[in-house]
């Protein structure tokens, strides 16, 4: 247990003291405005697959980096990073179940292994936020709420299953505003996939969320919007079953030297 | 050789009418404000590898959909298609060398081939018209000018190279409203690789494009824009010399059911 915690301010900071040992906590609100990523780690046998499944699923699978099979870096987004030591906590399945939940890939790490770096919600929260959107949960240990809709994915080889979603309150006159504000990202989600009826995409309820705390309504001005959500890729890659499969631990994200800008369309 | 030419209005007449053998010719001016796609057909064994090049290359090699080993159907953007008969013209290339120019895939299909449709400028060159910027070339038998720059993309396996631009003269007091119209289309080359200098680029001779035909500027009001090119990924792979490569031959392209709009973000 660390007792001064030091709150990194950038990407190649925040992984220095991960790599270090210094850091093992959630990494939301840490080096704020760098892009936060979701890991997926997975045998280089499936690895077209994969990435084929996420380029059918752009919005629950924005891909930020691939790092290939013999590789530990991501050179476009974290030249210098290595992908075995700089997260604070991963979880690693074998066949679909959980067997240890580590802080290095030492004892787990194959040359075959390709890494998938997907873009996070934490992009697209700060522009709601930037745009007077407010999210309770936000920079708390609270999470927000996400449910599995019927809304198929396109599958991909052994990759298929419903997509996840990720629901957010949103004031009434500021709907419009949030379908902008996000639609600006489309490698972390981009923009709403419905506006709303929970019902219309298979929620029958809204305060039983399948991951994720309740978010309670504060008044009948809220409209429920839902996202696309980087849960969706974990969970079909997990409903396959690989032989072996690395993800982080959720909330404990691998940060990159990208801003939130970099990743604006317009 | 037909003596009634019919203008097919819709991607699935006009892969119907290819199919039939009834359409021979470029499909520039065809389907309007349906999305035509490049193509390019690899082996398996270096899918990943290409999948992997255009995804860290996004500009230059949107990808459209990806047609996996096995299937000749491009089941998302194209129901009913067959890449084998579906488009006017093909190139086959063996070790990096042209063999065949068929209008089927007949002699050459083979079951590890794996199909990648590639966005194309046709869609947001129908936005820099509506926007009221004159394309001299369009809708005649006059191609863009495209030149080789010294900007390298990043490489993936074997796959790797200098990007490919295409460059149009833009009216001063146009400018912005080109970046503005063709950011909306990140899925068809998108916003511009540079503006107003060619030199800064690596292009020499504004005069002397490496593929198309040079476009005099009109007047000292015109700006050099420059938009990354679908003729990157082609060059890359064809570089690398696969042992197989099928292409669209130039300006025959597959045409599919999605609308120029259906790809805009925002």
């Amino acid at each position: 247990m660390v007792t001064n915690i030091t709150i990194p301010q950038t990407g190649r900071e925040t992984r220095q003291l991960i790599r270090e040992g210094k850091f093992r906590r959630p990494t939301s609100g840490v080096a704020p405005h760098f892009v936060q990523a979701n890991v997926a780690i997975l045998p280089k046998d499936v690895a077209f697959e994969f990435l084929l499944f996420c380029q059918r699923n752009p919005k629950p699978c924005p891909v930020v980096e691939v790092i290939e099979a013999g590789q530990v870096e991501a050179i476009l987004t974290a030249p210098g990073s290595d992908i075995r030591t700089d997260v604070p906590l991963f979880r690693v399945f074998k066949d679909g179940k959980m067997v240890d939940e580590p802080d290095t890939l030492d004892a787990h790490w194959r040359d075959d292994l390709v890494t998938f770096l997907l873009g996070c919600s934490f992009s697209f929260e700060h522009a709601l936020m930037a745009n007077g959107i407010d999210l309770p949960y936000y920079g708390t240990d609270r999470n927000v709420p996400m449910f599995i809709t019927d809304i198929k994915t396109n599958s991909a080889g052994p990759f298929s299953g419903p997509m996840v979603v990720s629901h957010r309150w949103i004031p009434r006159d500021k709907v419009v505003r949030a379908v902008q504000a996000t639609s600006r990202f489309p490698q972390t989600h981009g923009a709403p996939i419905h506006i709303g009826d929970p019902a219309a995409i298979g929620i029958s309820d809204i305060t039983k969320p399948d991951y994720g705390e309740v978010w309670e309504q504060g008044s009948a001005d809220e409209v429920p919007v839902f996202w696309a959500c980087g849960v969706t890729p974990q969970a079909v890659a997990m409903a396959s079953k690989p032989e072996l499969m690395i993800t982080h631990s959720p909330g404990h994200m691998f940060v990159t030297d990208l801003k939130d800008e970099d990743l604006a369309v317009l």
